[in-house]
């Protein structure tokens, strides 16, 4: 089996292919292409004679064949909200455009026993608006910000070229995934990890909305987990097109830094400074927070039983970034 | 006040055009542009000295200049059902391309005082697949054809656009528009127009789904009053930038030859031969047909009260079209 990953350099890239090398469930994975536009920093993953990179623009990497060979795909490359919201532009070509290329070179490739499996990563970022207290898989999305909107777009895309034979297409939204590691990125939710990474670090960290801000969160492993089951379920299983919401975690800001405190102590906790930013706090305090994820967990998924658990598993994963 | 109509040679166009010509509240139309890719037959119209037809591809007609000086759109020009679930890319390039250039367009008009308001002629196709007994505006669309998908997919745009400030669009959603005069479409729903126009023409009809089925319908004289009020209704009484479900009538095929049969007699109700088409009756059987449109209802839209008083519109408007 060969399975592409587009954004294989980001964060959440890595993680599953790391996952993906060590354990395929029924399938021997053969090669694993990691694309990206950025460069893959990952001497574990580039020193495994399975992994092959890509690295460029995807519709230029499409049309020099990176589909050739492949049975599936996680579909993981995208703008984040930040950058959607500042450039509309830059979202429609990053997200809209770049997938359904990506959707035209599946149909297109020669010689497929079957329809190529894919798997999309959607977001929470869909929601907004007036919501019923418990979001489900049928809500009405009416997305509040590009990017959102954008994601949303792809998932319609995805359903008709799956209804049509194209693609086997699966669009999962993840929750907002934390703690990631490293360096800050644009995404209006980059702060939910750096309330926890950087004062763990050592350093200084800003909380840009009310600590009484509810989100719906899940772990590095939980979201690589579930992308990993969208891929491994049967079709039949599987069912419905429409987008499956992952399990995650709801939680308000403040029992976030609190989890950091009972790690940590409060010296650690003291680290975050609330500094709140209109944009940042309208985008993210427009996004719900309670699920019924009853369909997922129908499948098996779950997501984090506690924000303590979150901040462990971060703790594990990258003992190197904490002081 | 400068309208452009884009599919203004169709017959949804050429009708709301020659509604806008009569009587546009509180404003005077100075010039009026009927973009289509088909030449316009309407001498009324051509010869009207307010009207500017524009022939062409809309993308080309935009790079010409469509859009100098117009205040708003009305956004008609698509490919139908039939045509987009032959060639996906068909109507991917008609639908959701144009529209996405017709949109930047409008952002990109010059000295515009104020945002270009657009009305976007969506449709009940993007509904389908599990539905609840009455369908609302925030009913989850699950688009079960193309076309449903790629309008449901302009609706994001539009609604993403107007959330931004680059245009004030509003989207509604039609009904089956029947009865429609002159020769079939490729439209699934076409069958819906035939079985009255034809045999009130002297003509043999087919009916190529199960005459139980029920539709969601409405009049083209409705159809026009529900777009020129989305066009009217001032921003803060439209709301919400989710699409809406305009009025029109539940009813079940049977009852539509038997308004015609009231109207026309038996022997011109005979002339409907039922001969089941597979894929139209699967395209047209996912449809949902009963709605609750409290929102349009709100602002004073109306749907037709029975299928009677269609069928008397379509004998008084088009008198010629009977024998």
């Amino acid at each position: 089996m060969n399975i592409l990953i587009t954004g294989g350099a980001g964060f959440l890239g890595r993680g599953l292919a790391h996952e993906l090398l060590k354990n395929v469930k029924n399938q021997i994975l053969m090669k694993l292409v990691l694309a990206d536009i950025m460069p893959l920093s990952d001497a574990a993953l580039k020193g495994d004679p399975r992994v092959r990179v890509a690295t460029g623009d995807l519709r230029q990497l499409l049309n020099a064949g990176l589909l050739q060979g492949m049975d599936g795909v996680f579909h993981l490359a995208a703008a984040v909200s930040g950058e959607c919201e500042a450039d509309i532009d830059v979202g429609l070509r990053a997200n809209l455009d770049n997938t359904r290329a990506l959707l035209d070179a599946c149909r297109a490739v020669p010689d497929a026993t079957a329809a190529p499996r894919l798997v999309f990563s959607s977001s929470l970022a869909v929601y907004g608006g007036d919501m019923p207290e418990a979001i489900t898989d049928t809500t009405l999305p009416q997305p509040q910000n590009s990017y959102g909107a954008q994601k949303f777009m792809c998932e319609q895309l995805i359903a008709d070229y799956t209804r049509k034979g194209y693609i086997d297409g699966r669009s999962v939204r993840l929750p907002t995934v934390t703690v990631r590691p490293g360096k800050p990125n644009a995404a209006a939710s980059g702060f939910m990890s750096g309330i926890i990474r950087e004062p763990l670090a050592g350093v200084d960290a800003v909380c840009p909305v009310d600590p009484q801000t509810g989100v719906w969160i899940t772990s590095p492993r939980y979201a690589v987990a579930g992308l990993i089951a969208a891929y491994d379920t049967p079709q039949e299983q599987w069912g419905s097109r429409i987008a499956m919401n992952l399990p995650g975690l709801s939680v308000r800001v403040a029992e976030m830094i609190a989890a950091l405190r009972r790690r940590a102590g409060e010296a650690v906790a003291a680290r975050v400074r609330v500094a709140a930013d209109d944009t940042i706090s309208r985008i993210v305090g427009g996004w719900p927070w309670r699920f019924d994820t009853a369909r997922a967990r129908a499948l098996g998924l779950r997501g984090p039983a506690a924000m303590d658990d979150i901040v462990a598993e971060y703790v594990a994963d990258y003992p190197q970034a904490v002081v």
